[in-house]
């Protein structure tokens, strides 16, 4: 039996006895290695998480004490000991698996839902507060969170408002990467032990230590500009966080199980709030995940470890994996476009190799904006771009777009600045679950004035689509899901067609029944289409193209010519791109008489998803299946309606429920 | 001639003597007291800021160079110097006068649009990379920021991004109330001298001023924690914005002309982003405006100049200023049952007056949680406080709720999180324009599961909602105008009856046309009845309360009992309430035969507000009119829609224009 097999819940992780600890962590890595091999998911920040978590564990009390992990990818580790090892864990990210991030309907151990960066503190707060007056009081609640988040206004919000919150929290920077101040090294380590020492009252031969020089006094009177340098890297890493009300440890190592421990047990019992800064590597533990190369399908594990660093969703290993992604074709495309036009730039918030936009970064790095984890900045400041006569191209993940709403409206929208918005990753999202799917992008973009939405039918049309876009000269949204579902030559791919803002496209012409969808809805519709036509169903489809503005002389055409129609999108429904059609619909009715016409449409069907959250699955095909997206349901719902409209076999339902929203 | 009127553009500024311009600012401020009392608007901070606004304008090239106001209700005095002084400035906030805020449709000088605050860094950083990169190179981009600003997690992004955007900007503090750094006082003056004179090379003896002794090296020997607290007071301010790659200049006295010139003179000329501490004091220049009391109308000075402090939005002259406003009901509501409810807990962002919780403040002052302008922190602060246990209600306009959109759906709602959010301002706002109109909520969280969305019909019901919102338990979403348009004794309201979730209310029982109202708008329902009934038509009202979910059985039975329906709602067309009764309407449809039953809806009109950007105007009353909600042309539309059900009379028409939307 494995030392994993015996961690049941965090209580046996105390009960280890410490020189066992290295060899649970080796066994974590490998368990890791393996199933993110198979099933994709969050390798490198979880490997580098190991150490911290089982000292976490080791220290504090959870579920009495809260661990909030920020963005919380990297809680893997955090699962394994909470009693979600076997074959829960062994299906992360699929169906009947653990879900890929915290999950309070998991375990009482996961603390807050977390999903999007930087709101660890706030969550942290806000438990911390309540614990302090309708709590227990004393239980710890410890903010997990990754340097990156340092950069989101979210978290900077918290933290200018934690010393008046409470007096008892704990924030945990794990820092793999960069560096939170510049001049972090060798003096913090003195600050720490300073700090640790309670020296705000101490020795003089310290502060000479600190500066390693036993001349200290003399030595600043000589050099002013040495001093200010000094000062400035003696004070800076922890007046920083000072000025927040917080006492900052640190840097503490982070594959050091003792180290943790001993600074952990320290802060359990601080009086003030304290940040503790952890140095961890991430994907540690490499050259173990190099001893399963076999694990990682061919893929060199060094790659491997970096999609999985770069992408919050990585989804390597999906049946797809080597169709085209849009990313790649926009990154391609604007790395042309910028070659031509000076006025280009690419707007990214932490998620330039995602995006696809890195390949345009490689080629004109200074044009090519990351911004860090801080979407609404990327959006007033894409919006401050365009006002200054640039043409930004702002590609964010359709999931992360919702935190810069505000931004969309009041900044872009009501000054109608032409800035492009690529939405990656709309519609559902498969193995990251409810936190990350891009469905309510068309419903909260349809109301803002001014805003032209589209989603392109496959990678020729997203070509024209993005040039096209460059023409209309208005705030744009493009919305794709991540891979284009098929293998595609990207940097063949050229501007072949102008498309005219609110243009739709008819792609078959039918009889019975039009549907009408975007983007990748278009193949589902074609599967419906070859459903219904051997059950003598003769159905059009309809490319709409645009959710805003609408098609009206299309749609008018297909309200006349068919008797039935029936919408399918990757959003939800409620007000969604149905919706708009609706809204047209009864807008252009043309016969409210009580006698209908013989011919005209009388009868909308309108397909998407449902109004609840969604969880993750092992595909979206799956995922769709079970929400009656699968082609065999459409068919048969949109067959069952034609039959109904003999109006004697009609029943009256007012039920309004879920997906397939029968009209 | 007074001088004010001489200034025509910011170049007669420039000419004008040193010694004439306390005169101007004199003449200025007369001006501001006597427009304000007038129509309102933001009278303090523009007293505070128009000494720092004539610097501005001495010094820099307005509109080559550009200064962003953040937020910009504090731009009075600019229109003013910027060729707005006259009849359109005696209008402003009015039909035909100018916007209370930065308006680039305006004027040239306006150069970026902001009503929400944080805003101004962002844009500021677009334009000065768009200038870098295509535009001269070397004119001035400056951000005036409220010391406020500073906590909004916009402005920290922004801030975080600085170095790495523009070598050149210059960012003006405008504090006038917190303090930056608590420590700043007299060294920073000292440090300013030192930063401008380049110390950064400098001597010993500034250093030793610095410090007040002549002994610096050996009294910081002789006490570390002296040292520690010394060189804190010393670093503190400016390594706090150096941090971020800035060069701090301050404090710089915000009503001396001349020292605010000499310094921007400077910065002018700066290679590297430089931030000067300005401080002012808001409604400067008190006295003067004392000297015309009865231009308050009847109100203290002091009075009327805190509450223009106060409120975002300072309505205080409409007409309906003394009816009961829904925030002052919350307040005393909330004060109430915090006293019987440990777990009750108020959440603002920066708008404890603005929306009445300054009474529950008043009572228990650590139970009001005012996070400052942070709007995502109060959401998903609110939303752990919820999940620790508590109550919280999350009190916001319904604009500012805009910015924590993400906040709502992924940390409140996918936990289904009892939150209560009490959404002020909703609807159109009259004064303030474009920025501030709250009317795409319903439409925004429409989308998102687990909300529930209702707007009370009048005072009454808005108790009742709270009360039972506090029972239903999950994410409630109560919204409501600014006035309840009626004097109530809102001491006296008491929780009278359990509202169910979803439940409407049949107002008055009708022939042939339903009115379906939500809030506010019952009351237009109510006129729009009575125009009907001189007219023939006998008009049934519900009210609809809940936006989600719908009162499937209400709705149900008004479609079977009325040949036509009409939603009337203070939100936008597009996927707002009536959106939601057309999909319920569809889904519910039950003659979809081609011919339909004699009885039963067979019509449906929405009214609201149209897909475009609304500005300000006299009265909401004023701009309902301009976008056809008044009585009269809805009571038109209505039966002419009536008399079409004539089939030979109805026209065909796909137009799909505005409000009133014609279905």
């Amino acid at each position: 039996m494995s030392i994993l097999e015996t961690i049941r819940s965090p209580k046996d992780i105390k009960n280890l006895p410490a020189q066992r600890l290295n060899e649970l962590a080796a066994e974590i890595r490998a368990l890791l290695v393996d199933v993110t091999a198979k099933n994709g998911g969050h390798l490198a920040s979880n490997l580098g998480v190991v150490e911290l978590t089982i000292a976490l564990h080791r220290v504090f009390d959870s579920p009495t004490d809260r661990i909030i992990f920020d963005v919380s990818h990297q809680t893997y580790v955090h699962k394994l000991l909470t009693g979600r090892n076997g074959d829960v864990f062994l299906k992360i990210r699929m169906d009947g698996g653990c879900s890929g991030f915290s999950s309070p309907d998991e375990s009482e151990h996961d603390a807050f839902v977390a999903g999007h960066a930087g709101t660890a503190l706030s969550a942290a707060l806000g438990l911390a507060y309540a614990r302090d007056k309708i709590g227990d009081g004393t239980s710890n609640i410890i903010a997990v969170l990754g340097d990156a988040s340092l950069s989101c206004g979210l978290t900077m919000e918290a933290l200018n408002n934690m010393s008046a919150t409470t007096k008892r929290l704990i924030i945990i920077v794990n820092d793999n990467k960069f560096s939170i101040g510049r001049s972090v090294g060798a003096i913090p380590l003195y600050l720490n032990k300073i700090l640790r020492s309670k020296i705000y009252g101490a020795t003089i031969g310290v502060l000479k230590k600190m500066l390693g020089s036993g001349k200290f006094g003399t030595s600043i009177l000589r050099n002013a500009r040495r001093l200010k340098r000094a000062l400035k890297s003696l004070i800076l890493p922890t007046s920083y966080f000072e000025y927040y009300g917080l006492r900052y440890f640190g840097p503490v190592d982070g594959h050091s199980i003792a180290q943790m421990e001993e600074i952990f047990e320290f802060c359990r019992h601080s009086k003030v709030p304290v940040l503790v800064h952890v140095k961890t590597v991430k994907g540690k533990g490499c050259a173990a995940a190099a001893d399963f190369p076999e694990k990682f399908h061919g893929v060199e594990p060094a790659v491997a470890l970096e999609n999985c660093e770069k992408n919050a969703d990585c989804e390597k290993n999906t049946a797809s994996a080597k169709d085209t992604d849009y990313g790649e074709i926009l990154g391609l495309q604007l790395a042309k476009l910028a070659e031509c036009d000076v006025r280009i730039v690419g707007v990214v918030s932490a998620m330039a190799r995602g995006t696809g936009l890195v390949h345009m970064r490689n080629k004109f790095p200074d044009r090519c904006l990351d911004v860090g984890i801080a979407e609404e900045h990327a959006v007033t400041f894409s919006a401050a771009l365009a006002k200054g006569g640039m043409r930004p191209i702002c590609a964010m993940y359709s999931t992360f777009l919702q935190r810069a709403f505000d931004q969309i409206l009041h900044d872009v929208c009501l000054q109608n600045l032409p800035v492009i918005f690529c939405i990656d990753r709309a519609g559902i999202s498969a193995h990251d679950g409810a936190t990350h799917h891009g469905i309510f992008d068309i419903s909260y973009l349809r109301p803002i004035p001014n805003a032209v939405i589209l989603q392109p039918n496959g990678a020729q049309e997203f070509v024209d689509a993005l040039h096209s876009a460059l023409l209309w000269n208005c705030p744009t949204f493009i919305r794709y899901p991540k891979s284009c579902g098929r293998v595609v030559d990207a940097s063949a791919l050229k501007f072949s067609k102008f498309l005219g803002i609110g243009r739709a496209d008819e792609l078959v012409r039918g009889k019975e029944v039009c549907l009408i969808a975007l983007g990748p809805m278009i193949d589902l519709a074609r599967a419906v289409a070859a459903q219904l036509k051997s059950a003598g169903v003769n159905a059009g489809i309809l490319n709409g193209r645009f959710a805003k503005p609408l098609d009206e002389s299309a749609l008018g055409k297909v309200f006349e010519d068919y008797e039935m129609v029936a919408t399918i999108e990757d959003n939800v429904l409620s007000g969604g791109f149905g919706s708009a059609v609706l809204e047209f619909y009864l807008a252009a009715e043309r016969n409210s008489s009580g006698v209908r016409k013989n011919r005209g449409t009388r009868k909308i069907l309108r397909f998407g998803w449902p109004d609840k959250f969604i969880g993750h699955g092992s595909s979206i095909g799956s995922i769709m299946g079970k929400n009656g997206l699968s082609p065999s349901e459409i068919a048969g719902k949109i067959i069952g309606a034609l039959s109904a409209t003999e109006p004697h076999s009609r029943k009256i339902s007012t039920a309004n429920a879920g997906v397939g929203h029968f009209l």
